[in-house]
């Protein structure tokens, strides 16, 4: 069975075609630039050269459209005919409180989605338009929602519940949800693998460090904290959000300079974080090129990152009441070393031992690492995410009527043989790099499940 | 030689009459409502009945005049002239980042203190007023400012960085500050005592909880980090601050309401907190005998106020590297149970078990006491704190010319056979409402230093 799934932005479409009969991938690619001039398709598809192709899409529509042409091009494409498509997986950012699991939508669902628009006023909207427009290209085959705040619903009241007046929960929603929910559900899962431990069984803290990051307090395998709260502004230092402040700050500074609202709030979302410190740099490796060269803000910028980091790790074992495992995830997570070293500086007393060595080797996409010492009864792993995998197995689970919330359903990558093969393909080359780094790659222990 | 010290905030002005030479407190009280109709004055002398007399008090000058006159009064006073009274000890808030220590206030410290005001609108300017009005009064003695800041510039700029425009830190002053630096200082220094350990060995966190509430993570006996930030909105669930939020929230709030930032600004300092969750109450003692009688709120309450506490010692856990132990102080922290069992729930990964038994004893601010099990290889002690003895030290010690930065300086109460005369003095009463109290008070191990 083939299944398509969509990641819409307010100017963006990222897609992914997969194979669930081969568990292959088949294609994946983003139309960038949706609703602007100059709209542009990145499409790629294993063994071909990747395209890159401009064409306007004056909305999501277009950009879908372009998405199924190209998917079905003879010379480009990946497929004879979008009748081999059999459902879409949609990415939803925020699902509130209703949805505590992957949903086939309908109108009523549609409907739900609308009412909490204004929860993720940068992201539902453009989730919605994604949707809307693949059900009018492709209206013969089920749409599926997987939403980011599904896995978090798990919180208890005292994790999510602000200190703030308590009408503003009952009559506004506002409470923490967190995100990130399909990363920290397959990293969850798969640090139980690599644990030889049953999930719920399993404590661990998940940092997903992008552009975007959060990190997870999974206890007996379930989410029971998270960084992120009502929005995704809070918790870490993000690469242009700011993350946690006192919140007194966007006032005194409206009452000094005279920005408005509007302004601020945009300042904290786009100006801040990494950005804010550094006063140049998004890019991590922009940050750790100019820390070496000596730049006294590149290196505030990483300590402060890791530490922050660090501070959480720690307030997640506390909520846990201690953990098994450290999970790094996501671009900075996979591959930000120094990030990292900073993050597990002096934690042995809680387990946790960095080896350093392994920490420099571990930097690929494509296999799990341990980054402490064999002695360190508490596990820092490198877990790669798939989040598109996530999608591909609700949407075909939902489809096919097996699907289950996470703690009721198990997923094909729990297995302990469980290969990702285009992956598994790839790591050669990144071990021939990197001399050492096979001997750091985790083969998960015999299944005891 | 005798010292007053005040604390005067823009509506009152509290003072504490100590000798020195004696080791005594003379007298303690509060002026209430300054600069509105209906002020008075309660006012304590040990041994003799408390004192309530109302008396018009348009401004501080009048406020401090009337504190003079109360302590040289013939039959409710404690001393004969106010010619015995040798330095006045003022306490003031913010300190910005020039002040590491206490000092004599001069026109130019004055000037300093007027120029950050805006740092601290609410507690900074009544400061001023109270240091003017008493230099005012009696301008023949050395006035002395002692700092809640200042304890807390020992912190990394990775701690006290903002992820924020980096301007806003050069340009403004935007950075953490942190406050109750003088009670840290006070319980930081003792915890070291009971421990029988060198305070520059010592890794300790310890919550400040009163109706204003911090933690503070001491490594090595310096503040490392804080939970409050550029103000003293930030951090723990306070009686009506929020401490930390979603910085998106008031967006979202006011966008959704109308309401104004300065109306916003005023509920998250005024209407949140324990107050906001409730709806009802601020006081901790009425929220346990609501959640006793089933009140779910009251419940949620206290559970997310201890679950916040637990998740800053886990995460100044892992900043200071590990600790030996952890301190509770100030009213909700010496006498709060239901908050500090929330609070150390599940913390035998990381060396802490509290015993249940010995934290419901521990409601006395006469003694200090320790809340874990005997074979708990890390400590959670319940150390009254003293504020006014640090103030009065301070001051004696600048007086005298003795006075340096607490790196450098010892204090009287870190001697092992320190004793506080007057709560010595009254524990016995305690003692005997509590049966077992006395086994749970912490004798110093003899003197390692």
């Amino acid at each position: 069975m083939i299944i398509l799934t969509l990641n819409c932005g307010s100017s963006s479409a990222k897609y992914q075609l997969y194979d669930w009969s081969t568990k292959k991938g088949l294609a994946t690619g983003i139309v960038e630039r949706v609703g602007i001039e100059g709209s542009v398709i990145i499409h790629k598809v294993p063994g071909k050269e990747e395209l890159k192709v401009l064409h306007p899409c004056p909305s999501h529509v277009e950009a879908i459209q372009l998405i199924m042409d190209t998917l079905v091009d003879p010379e480009k494409g990946a497929i004879a005919s979008m009748d081999e498509v059999k459902a879409v997986g949609h990415r939803v950012v925020h699902g509130g409180e209703k949805f505590k699991k992957s949903v086939i939508v309908d109108d009523a669902v549609l409907e739900e989605f609308r009412s909490i628009q204004s929860l993720a006023p940068l992201h539902n909207p453009a989730n919605i338009m994604g949707i809307e427009a693949a059900r009018t290209v492709l209206p013969g085959v089920p749409h599926c929602a997987i939403m980011d705040t599904a896995w978090h619903q798990t919180m208890p009241s005292m994790a999510y519940t602000y200190a703030l007046p308590y009408s503003w929960y009952r009559d506004h929603g506002v409470r923490r949800y967190g995100f990130h929910g399909t990363s920290f559900l397959y990293t969850a899962k798969r640090a139980a693998v690599l644990l030889g431990k049953d999930p719920f069984e399993t404590n661990v803290v998940i940092a997903h460090i992008g552009n975007g990051a959060s990190v997870c307090a999974v206890k007996n395998g379930v989410s029971v904290d998270t960084s992120m709260g009502l929005t995704p502004l809070e918790g870490l230092i993000m690469g242009t959000r700011c993350g946690d402040i006192d919140p007194a700050i966007p006032f005194y500074m409206m009452n000094r300079t005279g920005m408005s609202p509007a302004d601020m709030e945009n300042t904290l979302n786009k100006k801040s974080g990494v950005l804010g410190i550094t006063e140049r740099f998004v890019d991590r490796r922009d940050i750790e090129d100019a820390a070496a060269q000596g730049d006294e803000l590149a290196q505030l910028s990483i300590d402060a990152e890791g530490y922050r980091i660090r501070k959480y790790i720690g307030a997640y074992a506390a909520a846990t009441g201690g953990i098994d495992a450290v999970v790094f995830t996501a671009g900075v997570g996979e591959r930000g070393p120094q990030v990292r070293t900073v993050a597990l500086r002096g934690l042995s007393y809680m387990g946790i031992t960095i080896d350093e060595e392994r920490n420099e080797l571990s930097m690929t996409r494509n296999a799990e690492t341990v980054i402490t010492t064999d002695d360190s009864p508490v596990k820092a792993f490198v877990i790669p995410t798939d989040e598109e995998l996530v999608m591909t197995e609700d949407t075909y689970a939902l489809v096919q009527g097996t699907y289950d919330v996470h703690t009721n359903f198990t997923y094909s990558f729990q297995k302990p043989d469980y290969v990702n093969a285009e992956r598994a393909a790839s790591v050669g080359k990144d071990c021939a790099k990197r001399p050492g780094l096979d001997k750091i790659i985790v083969t998960p222990p015999a299944s005891k499940a």
